[in-house]
This record gives C-alpha cells, structure tokens and sequence, in this order.
C-alpha cells in the first residue's frame, strides 16, 4: 500500500519509528497528486523540487531536535500568504465555483470556498489541510467530500496571514480523515480548554438534536443522516433530546448574511477601488448595497446577546448535533453550494466538527454538525471521534467506501 | 515659508491648482525630516530617491486623471506591511519606549506604540500619518504631540495588512495637525454616517463631560484640561453636563486588558514558538499567563452588552468629553506612558479624536478625547472641528506654540 493512503498519525507515527522517510512519504504523496491533479483539479501551485528539497533537509534533522509535527506535509488554501497552495473562490467569499471537482463523483463541486483544501483530503493527496470559513466552507465541503471538518472557536487560533473577508466571522481550521489528526495540530495551536473534557462514551451522553430554523432547506441526504444519527445515538445508549433555539435565534441567519455583506464592503473597497472590472460582481456587491450602519449594529449587538445564551443552553449537554448542508454535493462546478446552515455556529464563534458516515440517495457522502460552547474545542475533538467512530461504522459511508479512483 | 509647513488640504489645493508640484512638496519635507530626523528618530525606513521619483511621476499625470489625494504624502506605521515607515514599540504591543523623541521637548516620550506617525506630523515632518490603537495608540501620542488622533469606529476601515495583535481592539487610524485634512481620507476610506449630522455650532449643542471610572489617574495637566473644556464650552453657549456612566461600566478597563492580554496569546504564539528570546517579556507574557477562556469570555460578552448601551446613552448628546491622557507627555523615553483613560473607548468601537489646545504645567500639550456613538466618524469629525477652533485659539496650545527647532 502506498503511504499516501496513511492518516497524519500514522504517518507521523512511522517517521518516528523510522519505518519511513519524510521524502519517502512526500513523494508517495507526489505521485499520487500527479496521478489525480487532471482529475481533481485541488491544486493552484505546488512545487515538487521544493518538497522534496525540503523533505530531504527535514530527515537529517536528529531525532531528539524534531518538533511533534515533523516531517507532515499541509496543504494551505489560497487566502493565506505562503506557497503549495490547494484552490479557492475569488478571495474566499463567493459560492461561484473554481474548477475543482468532487473526488466521489467528478460532475459534482467538492465545495467551497475551501474547495480544493477538502477534495485534496479526500482524494488521499495529502492528510491535512488547513481552510477558512466565513460562512460554512469548512464544514460544507467537508461533508461534500465525505471528512472531517473541524472550524475551531473564532480567535482561538489567529488569523494572521490570511485575507481578511469579514473580521467578526473568519476562522482559520483544518480537513483531516480521521478526528486523531487535529490532534497535534491543536497542540502546535494551543487550543486548551479550561476543563479537560468528562466524556467517555456515548452511553452516558446527553445530546441536543437541532434541526434549526432552516430545516425546510434539508433534503433528503440530510433528513435521513439527521435521522439517522439520533437512532445510533439511542442504539449505543445515549439520551438523545429534539431541541429548538427558540424564536430569538430566528435572526441569526439574517444577522450572518448582514454581518458578511457589511463587514465585506470595507474589507474589499481597496480591491474594488483599484480593480473593481476584474472583481465577481457578488463581491463588488458588499461595497454597493445599501446596508445601514444600523442594520450592521443591530446584527453586531443581537448576535453577541446570543453567544453567552447558546453557550448555557449547550453546556447542558454533551454537544448539539445540528445539520451541515442542505444535502449531497450539487451537481456541476458552477456553485459550491448553500451555507444556510452554517452562518448561525460560525457567527455564534462555536467550534464545529462536520463528521462523515451518511450516505446521501445519490451515493455521495453527507455529514452532520457537531457543535459545543465556545472554547470547548479539545471536549469537541474527543465527542466527535467517538461519534465518528459509529457514523462511519454504522451511518452507511466510510473513509474506505468506493470513490472515483 | 516652506511647503513642509502646510495641512495636507493647504497642500493638496497648491498642488489642484499647479501652484504646488508634487515633487517640490517631496523636497520640501524631505529637507525637514533631514535636519529633523537626528533630534527626533520618527523614521525606520525611508528612501528619499524613491520618493522623489514617485513624486516625478505623479506630476506627470494629467489633472484630469488625479485622484482626491493626489500627491500626498502618508507616513505608515511599522506595523503594516509596506515600505518608507515610522517607528513603532514592538508589534505595537508593549509601552516600552522606542528610541523616538517628543518634539516639544526631547527629553519626554511621544507616546506610543504609534510613536513616529505622530512625532513626525507634530513635526511638520509629514502633514498626514497612520497609525493604529489597540489600547490607546492613538490618542495618547497625538496629545503627547499637541495635534488630532482619528480612531474611527472599529472595522469602519479594513485592517489588511496590519500585524494582528488584538483583532476586537486593533483599529486603524490617522494622525494630522488639522481636523480637515481628516475628510479626504473619510472620503476615500468610505467613512460614511447613516444620517447626516445635524451638528451646527457649539450654541447649540450639549456635551456630556465625563470624568471615568479612572478619574483619579488623572494629574494637573489633564484635570486643568478638562475644567477649562467645560468652562470654554459653557462660554461659546453650549449644554454642557457632568456625566457619570454608571458603575456598570466600571469593568471595562478590566475587560479591555484581559481582551489584549488573551487575544495577544494567539496573535504572537508563532513568534513566541519561533524565536521566544527575541521577544519583549511583556508579549512573552500573553503567551505564559494564565488568564483563563471564562475571563476571556466574560470581558467579550460584558464589553459586547454594553456597546449599545453606551451607544444609546451618547446619542443624547452631541459627543461626549473624556480624558486622553493622565497628563502631559512623561520625561524619560523607557515608557510610553499609560493608556487607562483608552482602552474603555477603544472596546467599546467607538470613534475617537484627540483634539489638542490645553497646556500642562511643564508647557507640554495636553488634549481631550472627543467620543460619539459607533459610525457617526462624520458626525465626529464635524464636531472635533469646531472644538479644536475653540480650544486651539483659547485653551492656551495651539498648532503655532513654540517648539524644538
């Protein structure tokens, strides 16, 4: 077996055990892009001399002088100022999509606006990616693509380096195939929880099933994995509750969409001033409407009232199970799809798990939404392996299931 | 008289009517910083042969085809990714002094961590400056140096480009000798009020004098300034009342450093990874302390309620009159004095201008901060005009005291 196929872990694991080399692992890893790029499309620049240069320099390091992520090779959407870089849309804030294709079905959009941070995860090019969400572009794609998406608590993590879309919204995050993976990568970020986490297992869980305020836009993928997981959580013995916000968080989404559009209009004016004819017209569009400040406040002041709220309400339970896409990936690469049922987590700043393990009526991949109070990110990690670990056993969809190879 | 003398809109109107060349304009300044530049240590980085040749090329461009602030020069704080800067304390994180020196007197600090932007205007080094306020960086270095200090409300301008230290407080602002030279930029920034201010004339406005929570760091300096405030204003025919915000606003200044000190933990963990002994062991210490996420989160939600609050409370008045400083610019260079009456303002998004024209007893200047409720940028600007028309003739500073040169 190639070591492409490996996880993070187990490929970290083995250069440590020195059962493999990082410029073995890096060009298994090359090869398999060269093999998939024409197909898949998730790169925009990589260059091979350089990683494997770099990858040779980083085996004569001595062991006892690696850090804990040596020698693991990250893909970095482009909205973050570096090189080897996966695909993205214009700046990261239109759903227009790139020429990225969905590696379980190359007809369908993997996604966006990480589109090619997530297909690259899925289509074993790489174990790690990082991507950006302002509205739902960790855990949309991540469930179009079949992986885990972990959006980590807004500011936790800083965001320095990346475009700025909207400043209240934008969190940096990661796509991995296995929850293990964001590991040592919440480590290296110094994602801590106050608390270490109490939960076990599943059996002496309490979880909140959310179908939100936007449950009319659930097709049928999302129906039935929704469904679906609060019967394998009963089955496995957890307590398993139907809760509603209530009607206060009916403007959440409304309040998003504002805070995006207005917080879009300064963030972009000096590309619109300099090169407004190359720019999406969705985009030159935040600079052009006529939101009112007041509009902008009232979303500003109404969602920060709800984030101390929703954290008391989910604190009551092990986690909220919530939705994270209307249903499989689309068809065709003109959109990447609806964030309707992101905007609220993203714009409340919770971390958020999109876990794999549905089984959309076209054989796409369809996930779910794990999500926990405010800075309760290393809890979130532990409940959604568990949670990962039955969905994927039991949901109908795994990281083995057939895809387009 | 010489060109480097002028305001930024003298200039710009020279210069619209050929009176003026860019490149002359250049030289001019040039010339100043060069004689100046020994005493006062503004600059980290400028090039006068690129300048000069940027100045050529400008006046090469047909009048036709010349933007609103063609031909003016913009000193740019080091803390933003360009070329030809002024000083900065480190990532504008620390009050340890930079080697800049107060042009009053260069023996005192100009404050900081903008501590070039502001000497250099002062100076009549450069008619316009960026900076930008975290805490107070803005408005204690323009009443250190005796000229206006624009913080606008938060976000109103995008932060691209500049190092990240805390994404709710960092804001990007202006410093200038003349509240008009304010108004282009507004205008290119897109600095727009919901409704136009209604403002007319101090007889007819009513300003509310608030001493804060933090009243008793105040010194001679400050508490003349802000007696003699009151007293002009009650002169011109203004309302002018003694107003207290309640102590539900006594944990702001609290909330606001423990918002620096744990955004500060994300925004620097690389730097502190990468090369932790280079650093300030003030930054260091964002990294190290144990502020726990359930302080963070309180100071997020506690500051976030009580925006509006201040908001609704400011809108009765014409502005609101606080402190800027504890009082005149500190002898010694080690410090860059104390941001306590700043950082409630900064937290809570509102604009703010220093408006200078008061004198301490050691014949520095001292200014007060004028503050209206979150986008009335215009409204303020309107507003510090006619106020600093009144403090600059009759509080006893003004842009023509005697100086260090």
């Amino acid at each position: 077996m190639g070591s492409w196929r490996l996880t993070a872990t187990e490929a970290l694991n083995k250069i440590k055990a020195q059962e493999l080399t990082t410029e073995q692992y890096a060009s298994s890893l090359l090869a398999r892009i060269k093999e998939r790029d024409g197909d898949i499309g998730a790169w925009v620049h990589i260059d091979p001399n350089t990683v494997l240069e770099q990858a040779r320099a980083l085996d004569k390091v001595p062991l006892d002088k690696r850090g804990p992520l040596h020698g693991l090779p990250v893909a970095v959407k482009d909205v973050i100022y570096t090189k080897g870089k996966t695909t993205t849309t214009e700046f990261a804030a239109t759903m227009v999509g790139t020429q990225t294709r969905n590696p379980h079905n190359v007809l369908r959009t993997p996604g966006g606006s990480s589109s090619g941070s997530a297909a690259a995860v899925a289509d074993f090019q790489i174990p790690v990616s990082l991507g950006t969400q302002t509205g739902g572009s960790i855990v949309r794609p991540a469930s179009f693509n079949g992986i885990y998406g972990f959006k980590p608590t807004w500011n936790a993590i800083t965001r320095e380096g990346q475009k700025v879309s909207s400043l209240t919204l934008d969190t940096l995050g990661f796509f991995a195939r296995s929850v293990d993976d964001f590991e040592p990568l919440a480590d290296t970020f110094a994602l801590h929880d106050d608390d270490v986490s109490t939960f076990t297992d599943i059996k002496s869980a309490r979880f909140a099933v959310c179908k939100t305020a936007q449950w009319k836009y659930a097709g049928e993928g999302t129906q039935a994995a929704m469904a679906k997981a609060a019967d394998l959580l009963k089955d496995h013995g957890a307590q398993v509750e139907d809760v509603s916000l209530g009607p206060e968080f009916d403007s959440m989404a409304e309040w998003h969409r504002i805070i995006n559009r207005s917080e879009g209009r300064s963030s972009f004016l000096p590309e619109y001033l300099s090169s407004k004819e190359q720019m999406n017209k969705s985009i030159a569009g935040f600079i052009e409407d006529k939101l009112s400040r007041k509009e902008q406040l009232e979303a500003y002041d109404g969602i920060a009232a709800l984030r101390p709220r929703f954290d008391a309400i989910a604190s009551q339970y092990t986690a909220f199970i919530v939705p994270s896409v209307p249903d499989e990936a689309p068809t065709g690469l003109e959109s990447t799809g609806n964030l309707i049922f992101n905007g609220t987590w993203t714009a409340l700043h919770v971390p958020v798990m999109n876990v794999p393990g549905f089984r959309g009526p076209n054989d796409m991949p369809v996930g779910i939404s794990v999500v926990v109070p405010r800075f309760q990110d290393r809890h979130l990690l532990k409940v959604s392996k568990a949670l990962g670990q039955v969905f994927e056993a039991e949901g109908g969809w795994n990281q083995g299931s057939t895809r387009a190879e």
